[in-house]
């Protein structure tokens, strides 16, 4: 048997669900708003590595012997357990370790939730601009999505009541409510109190669940966190999905969420593979157990710095054109939203490739809208850089005569 | 707002892709044989954090800039690029740093073959005992599977032949002919190199992929490796999926393929969420890069031990009625066949609630046959316990009248 010389041809071999895609490498600019991480100089690599050291130093027969097994499905006990504890700490409502499913990132959870409960042709709500990532995911299984009016504050609940009624009226009730109502990606605010109260109402009234992403509620660097959906209410109606990913390290891939027991169960007949990373959840539990406040204390006023700063240069540099944008209390991102007619999203990669990375708005639009709307993450560069990219960003949109 | 007091009712809401399907935890007899795990005091740990450590004295910075970014979606250059250079230096091929994609577990790398070339409605070929989870990939994803006559040495290019030919004429051509050469699970034979050679030639006259699985192939004690399918035919037929899931521990949750370019960028667009474990990912790739070879040469001698320590066990209490077994020369598995009549599947949850775990053939067999099979994991006991737990089950096997 030698070599083959001529190719073998795929040709009619591949299957219809999946596509030619290409595989791209992550590229970074030099301003690197563009990107969805927080800072390098706060992920604690010391700090996991040396968890995961005195897990080891501590009882490495048994950490020997679960590295050896294959993960639990639905995650490892210790940060099952963990996820359960931060919860009531953190969010004050009380699920036990069975209620936890541990998952490669939030993303993951929102992927298991859609398909547990969407089938191709189904329709899904979100907030009028809204994560690309959910976005993606609710079309890739086959929902059209609405976006539902926002204002400064986040979702308007009489505009929800009204877009499930008239979808419900089309027979097309939405099967959920994806909404980030902590630091919301992409626009920033966090949902008042009464409104989630409202919205709660609302979704009983139709009979469809809430999907609550809190990816971000550990990044609070002004203002009052609000109670969760799921603190509200405890009927089951409400998924509440969360990461590490943002506090610690996207790299380390992991997030968990919470539901009715049906739903969790529903959620796993769809995963595929075996459990999330021994080996990193036990850095995870180690690090957090010790060092949660500690951490978020050292991490959150660096991030108000990076927003302060971006805030800054906003002021500096486009206040005079008309321009508005956002004062998140924390997470990751200012949404920046020039006079209507102004297309940022078109130029963007010529932008980026001069210098500033940023998110066109158009990718977080369901209906399309938002080419006058940026997403710009402060949460990665220095303070000095949020200020400099920004300054370099106005510059770039003048010689394009955008501003 | 209050707690709500009824339960919100999701009847009606769920998917048709998802089942109701229970969130077990995976419990262990005490002669565990049902598991597919190598041994615990194996696993690197205490090199797999020195790794880690050693990355970020070295390169800090760097590290911690990468953790902070969300993973590559094919997996960490590092990684990659250690793949590749792995894969030529155990296996002999040569492939590029693109040419390889990370996967969580060789698990993912299956399944993202299977959903890149079949539909529902297809069909697959398997050996006629197959991994059980390729086979409930396989069937979830839709395809009908058929299992190809073995024999002693494995796969039998002839009867392959005739089931691919058969199901031609049927207008159900096989979309892939899955095997695991090296070790094969559950059986354990290597598959000798002519073999090889005839497979591929059938293969390319129907024009069928080859996904061959090498999850095994760094675990071998005993007899000589054969090339790879890969290694002697590089004209894209062939799918090569290979894992550091059984190399260094399964809790890492890290495996890879490659294949022709355009099968990556179809697998691709079937992956939910973003890239592996970077934490992991590094880990691993600074541990092997170091210690690849010297870890085998610990690791293996180790396993045969338990090898032999289960053979001697099944001679002394097996031989006298009627049962054979396989004498693998590597990986984790001896294939046990009582008698044909002998039901040995139906009492595997009393039998190891009494203390001794197996896999009852029907698992792995697409047909639903080898109820008088077990597949026996002698990778994870200690040889002692290895000789003891098969004298048990013995004991077991007699009390019910099973020999």
């Amino acid at each position: 048997m030698t070599a083959a010389t001529t190719r073998f041809s795929y040709e009619g071999l591949f299957s219809e669900r999946s596509e030619d895609s290409p595989i791209n490498s992550v590229a970074h600019a030099e301003y690197d708003f563009a990107v969805a991480y927080p800072a390098p100089e706060t992920s604690p690599m010391d700090g996991l590595i040396g968890a995961l050291q005195t897990a080891m130093d501590s009882r490495g027969d048994e950490v020997a012997r679960n590295m050896a097994y294959y993960p639990q499905p639905a995650g490892s006990p210790e940060l099952r357990e963990y996820a359960a504890w931060k919860l009531e700490y953190d969010r004050g409502f009380k699920v036990g370790i069975d209620d936890i499913l541990i998952t490669a990132g939030s993303g993951e959870a929102i992927g298991l939730a859609i398909q547990a409960l969407t089938n191709p042709g189904d329709t899904a709500i979100t907030e009028h601009f809204v994560y690309s990532g959910t976005l993606n995911q609710l079309q890739r299984f086959g929902n059209t999505v609405y976006g539902s009016e926002t204002d400064d504050d986040g979702l308007v609940p009489e505009a929800l009541d009204e877009l499930i009624s008239k979808l419900s009226a089309k027979g097309k009730k939405p099967k959920m409510i994806y909404t980030i109502a902590e630091h919301q990606n992409p626009m920033g605010p966090t949902l008042p109190l009464d409104r989630r109260g409202a919205i709660l109402e609302i979704a009983h009234r139709h009979g469809v669940p809430i999907v609550e992403d809190e990816c971000y509620v550990d990044l609070r660097f002004d203002g009052e966190v609000q109670p969760a959906f799921r603190t509200l209410d405890d009927s089951g109606i409400v998924i509440h999905v969360a990461s590490f990913s943002k506090l610690l390290a996207p790299g380390l891939r992991m997030g968990y969420f919470t539901a009715a027991p049906e739903v969790l169960r529903r959620a796993m007949s769809c995963k595929i593979g075996s459990g999330p990373n021994q080996f990193a959840s036990y850095a995870i539990e180690g690090f957090l157990r010790n060092s949660l406040d500690e951490h978020r204390e050292r991490f959150n006023p660096l991030l108000k710095q990076k927003c302060d700063a971006m805030d800054e240069s906003l002021s500096d540099n486009f206040t005079d054109v008309g321009a508005t944008w956002s004062k998140p209390q924390g997470g990751c991102y200012t949404w920046l939203t020039m006079p209507e007619g102004t297309d940022i999203t078109s130029p963007r990669d010529e932008i980026f490739a001069e210098g500033v990375g940023y998110n066109g708005g158009v990718g977080f639009a369901p209906n399309g809208d938002g080419q006058n709307c940026a997403r710009l993450c402060f949460a990665f560069e220095t303070p000095e850089k949020c200020y400099d990219g920004i300054e370099k960003l106005a510059k770039l949109f003048k010689k394009r005569g955008l501003m």
